[in-house]
């Protein structure tokens, strides 16, 4: 199965490259720069919305959708019910990052009004993703009781049952971003998972690191299926990584690097050019 | 003429260094930070608010403004009148960049108002001139109906009859950007036009590349008339991101050589550097 | 007392660097990536927020809040009085950013508000100090009756008196910034007051300059005293921009180094490694 995926994860990166797909977001306002940013340099383009009929209209014109609950506004309780909603009967690809699950009560209903429209890419921590297959009631409470908010300290592999458990609820992929990613998600109707080493650690020390490999999946759910985007996504992103760690070790230096890189980077030095980008997870 | 462009751009870019005008702002959140930062680069300085009375003193007590409708808020629907009923009232200059015209209710109805407050410089691109011209029935539907967000594949070319249109209406500038860069407005009286080659591709690849040229143009318009500030602003620009685009081909790198140019560029390497800056289209 | 003063500018730094604190914040859209990164890269850790019952939860939950006025939206009239009255009520440590204080009603209303609250920390530069101190009727009117907004041309010497009426009030820190910041508050339950010289000038030309600096403030009074947090922070911050400003003279190159630097600098370095980092100021 490995040569298909990379054969896969070649061909998204090079119609991505081709085809600049928007993939619109109602995102977090602090990183809103980054995710753009990263969008672009990876080859798609952004364009941020905050009105119901925004996202609504969006939704039924773009062929992929992010959205992040980083930061919510008061009119958010509009926006998105209804975006998720045209995203979901137009059957749009679109990926949620559930980002500070269980913090604050409106945030908390739009995440459980998410349930009903089916996220095709679920990308979170590995404490967000247990949080939000406990508010889903799709498995027990998480280990941890602890506020999950921005950071955390849980382990990936503690959270591949609540990816799993998503990624059969949806039908679509579920990433769990950490140390190691892991994937679940349907490749060819067959449920398979992946586990993706790599990346760098400092990516740690920046604001919007995990948002803007949500926007990256979301420019690769366009031209791709979820599971393929967000290892698609994954991928790129930590070659990215890496080469931008070789060159500076320092937040900023390594932001410009980071950047440059998604830029820089071609199909076949992303599908092909390492042995342990990634593994079959039995 | 030309010795007259240039010696008003210099004179423009001097001031500007010299006096550091604040350029207030009503902006898209995803661009603030490199609006503000280009603003401060090139000799002014930034000031973003929301609220409607906000918007309405700062438009009293400066001599400029900016206006970016990329994001649009729900409370937008009273600070943008607001805002731009004083700016006209006290006939202060102040750039509207009409992101996204035509898309959503709320910006559709700010765009609308707009046209009774005759901004001193609109800045678009080849797609949102033409839908704006439109949708002030300045001039029929524009060749294509796509909606128009953020992306354009349209031609500079095809957007000079709108442009014409809505500086003869406003009696202030019109700029479109793209691969070369329209201006028509008045020049002593005269409405003049010019055509600036140059700039780079890469600002095609950084979110906020149009907001920013934008921002400079309202920087510029505190110590200039409309049309010498829409031109002085795209020369400065466009030296710039050649500048950058020789020290590095890749996006986030090139946008920090690109803030770092406009911080260095001389009045007289702005103005009198480059025989292809700037060419009268007759 | 310096030694004493180094010794706890020592431990602060370490401490942030071992212990990650994250100080979340109600903060102005333009500079949050800015404030976000500084954040991470002296070795805290960020979470903006805007609704009214995150902003109640966060100050119950985390030792430390960062408050900046800069821009505010309509529903910040519930979200910012919640928000200080349990960081008030819980004896958290937060750190106030009065800017633009006196501009717009909104904002008057929360900054005249805040005083019930007693910010352990208040930093402004030298046209707000004055004016915050005016309006809470603790001294008289400032010398100036310019609108205080972003800008200021106001010597830091002149906001001294109002400083320390600020920090006696409260019983906390003030910081004043500028081209030599000034400091005073309670060292061991005596008010102490310090002159920090230093820095770069480059700052000026950085949107947010000031509000990372009062995020990391934040950051470290999650693990010192209001004074020896606002000191430490303030101490990191000019080394590191002294540091950027060798290796690069303009505004974006240097802000990717000042960040870098706040991220590489050691504790010895920051507290030890200067003989005019601070002065006792009799």
């Amino acid at each position: 199965m490995e040569k298909e995926l990379r054969e896969a994860i070649y061909e998204t990166i090079r119609k991505v490259r081709e085809e600049n797909p928007t993939a619109p977001s109602i995102t977090n306002t602090v990183t809103q720069d980054f995710v753009a940013n990263a969008q672009l340099s990876v080859g798609g383009a952004a364009a941020m919305v905050y009105m119901p009929d925004e996202g609504e209209t969006v939704a039924k014109n773009f062929p992929s959708f992010y959205i992040n609950v980083g930061t919510v506004f008061p009119f958010y309780e509009e926006s998105l019910p209804k975006t998720m909603k045209a995203l979901h009967e137009n059957k749009k690809s679109w990926v949620l990052d559930p980002v500070g699950v269980g913090f604050g009560k409106l945030r908390t209903d739009l995440l459980k009004k998410a349930k009903d429209f089916k996220p095709s890419i679920i990308r979170g921590n590995a404490s967000e993703i247990p949080a939000l297959a406990k508010l889903w009631k799709l498995t027990d409470a998480p280990k941890s009781t602890r506020t999950h908010f921005i950071e955390t300290h849980e382990k990936v592999s503690d959270a591949k049952d609540s990816a799993v458990a998503l990624a059969k609820y949806t039908g679509g992929a579920v990433a769990v971003s950490g140390e190691e990613d892991f994937i679940a998600g349907y490749f060819e109707d067959k449920l398979t998972s992946v586990v993706c080493p790599g990346g760098s650690s400092m990516l740690t020390k920046l604001t919007g690191a995990g948002c803007s490999l949500g926007g990256i999946m979301a420019v690769c759910a366009a031209v791709s299926s979820p599971f393929i985007a967000a290892l698609s996504a994954t991928v790129i992103y930590n070659r990215a990584a890496e080469s931008a760690e070789r060159e500076a070790y320092a937040p900023a230096s390594f932001k410009v690097k980071f950047l440059d890189a998604l830029y820089k980077l071609k199909p076949g030095d992303i599908a092909y050019n390492s042995t342990d980008d990634f593994k079959l997870d039995e």
